[in-house]
């Protein structure tokens, strides 16, 4: 089995979903061109059914994009795979992605259906758009909670069907890594034909586990990835793709590589944040503005010695300008010579131990303390 | 071993050293009464060398607080024990937070000393801060890039020196799930004495792996663990305890439990990210503004049949006022009759249908449907 992780971006889909997210044509492509840029194999471009504006978009997408294949979401209906179709025509390396409810709460009570009608359904989705286009991508809805030897059936008779990609969704965001990795194990063990389409991971999440098991169902076998930039999504979100890119390079060991140009990670993270409204909080992984700033003093003091001894990335690798000692209370002397040295001033013991314990009464006052109060400091 | 888990709150230390976090002494204290209301079982409250203002709020929160454990963190300096002690004499009970860095990276270039001589001197803080606390802590920094046999000994030799426990923090963010289980299982298998004391996981989410690490080094065997609200803390935060708390509490199958009472999940999340002033972005697990919002047609229809379709927590648990049902060009026709109805108005097909058609027009350009825009659409 191939080690290569295909990375399926759905920031156009699942992410632009969400309340307030909304992008028109032009926003949509831009994001889309971008995402080429950083490296993605695939992008989720929309859900062509779902409104004349979006089917408008992935068309634009879909002429707009050279590398990347280009996906279109679809219930397991005869007309949002033909509109699926239309709307992906001047793709490249188009991809139809359809799918149907597998666990059996969502077979119950949101098709009112059984196990039996289910594969059904699956089945003849994947035929009907296998009709138009080669690549065919099925959803397993909610597989997290679904029940696995069903789960294994559904995906042998999709696979047959003429899937290149079974799609085993945790909707929810339910499962714990552990639970990923046995469950994904399970179905390597017993689908006979699992080695003939790839198997994606798609996670949610509501408990916070979205990233650990996307890796955790690399390390099972799966193959493809469904992230977005800045984990958005429904709910809670999606996997972020920051995440799991810089997961895979920093545990280089583990054998695994993507597409991804890591130094694009944060400038996409800032078009996404900034076009969708969508602030990405302070301590958010990677592309966090906190996420390279080293503010207590053990930690400053560890830094400036050696900076391997708190990062195990340089925040230049993922396009961020570079790590930010910051000063508070909590700052130590090694960050207040460091900082008044890029000032121009040098200062050793004992004057800095003086300079030191006015820098703690005006800190614990002032919270930060920028360039502008450490030259009133030193007067 | 038992299977309550013990919640070691470090948002007034870890989290409040980030830039821009600190608090005075009275906002410490009203943060540290509500965590005592939540139900933690440990509040760490500062680090009492580190500046006058925070020795007093270490002094005042241990005033304050009268169920949970009141921490102060130290180096392994005598200097830095003392403050703790004095700043910590009026708690009821008291714990020291001592240590040292334990991997080689640490040893060589933060301390320039040998692995012989780390060994030492965190006996001696364990064994000076136990002539004056029972309960002391000791850290391990950097445990999760630290070499495991020396790990072993390093904790075997300061469980023998008094520690109650011993925190073995993943102080980079560097490890993955499957590793962190390991090594936990590796020292519950070559530490004699581990028994005499509890382990405890204080993890940084650099690679967005902080939970599914707790969780994991839960499932080796570790009986406490270090959290902030809304994750807060160094760099790109510590792990966060309302996803702790509500995986063990959806996960009841496993058997751990903790002291924490959901409910005052969310109000205590708004407290501290409103005093910090640190935005919780919109899809953070369990208290972001979107983490229990349905917006795509298919989730929304699927939710409006059986709510267990898409949640597997009711957000009344922890605090949250109610799933919201939002509106833009992604809702499908249940969820725009949903909010009709809602409004006071019942329509069936084919009249929806004709309003369904005028409603995605609107919402492809105007992203978020609001009630006055259904209003006008309606007329």
């Amino acid at each position: 089995m191939s080690n290569r992780i295909q990375i399926f971006d759905t920031t156009l889909r699942d992410g632009e979903q969400v309340p307030g997210c909304q992008l028109n044509r032009e926003e949509k492509v831009e994001v889309a061109l971008e995402l080429e840029k950083l490296g993605v194999d695939v992008i989720e471009a929309g859900f062509p059914i779902s409104s004349p504006g979006d089917f408008a978009s992935v068309k634009a997408i879909a002429e707009a994009i050279k590398e990347p294949t280009v996906c279109a979401l679809t219930r397991a209906k005869k007309e949002d795979i033909d509109a699926a179709v239309e709307a992906l025509k001047p793709a490249r390396h188009p991809r139809i992605h359809t799918g149907i409810g597998a666990s059996d709460v969502h077979i119950k009570h949101k098709f009112n259906s059984t196990r039996e009608e289910i594969i059904e359904r699956g089945v003849w989705a994947v035929k009907y758009a296998k009709s138009f286009v080669e690549d065919v991508e099925f959803f397993a809805e909610d597989a997290g909670r679904a029940d696995l030897p069903f789960l294994a059936k559904l995906t042998s008779e999709v696979i047959k069907a003429g899937a290149t990609v079974v799609n085993l969704p945790d909707t929810t965001g339910y499962l714990l890594p552990n639970q990923m990795y046995d469950r994904i194990t399970y179905l390597f063990e017993h689908v006979d034909n699992i080695h003939q389409a790839t198997i994606s991971m798609h996670n949610h999440n509501d408990l916070g586990l979205a990233t650990a098991n996307t890796i955790a169902g690399i390390q099972a076998g799966a193959r493809q990835v469904e992230v977005t930039m800045n984990g958005i999504g429904e709910r809670a979100g999606n996997t972020s793709l920051e995440e799991v890119a810089m997961i895979l390079n920093v545990h280089k060991d583990l054998g695994y590589s993507t597409g991804i140009n890591p130094q694009y990670l944060y400038p996409t993270s800032c078009l996404v944040s900034n076009m969708m409204g969508m602030p990405v909080q302070a301590n958010k992984a990677i592309v966090g503005a906190n996420a390279f700033a080293h503010s207590s003093g053990i930690h400053q003091d560890g830094f400036l010695k050696h900076a391997q001894n708190y990062e195990i990335m340089n925040p230049e690798d993922v396009g961020v300008p570079s790590s930010a000692i910051l000063l508070t209370s909590r700052s130590g002397r090694a960050a207040l010579r460091h900082r008044l040295s890029l000032l121009g001033f040098d200062f050793e013991k004992p004057e800095l131990d003086k300079i030191y314990t006015r820098f703690l009464l005006m800190a614990d006052a002032r919270k930060m303390i920028h360039d502008e109060d450490l030259k009133e400091l030193i007067g």
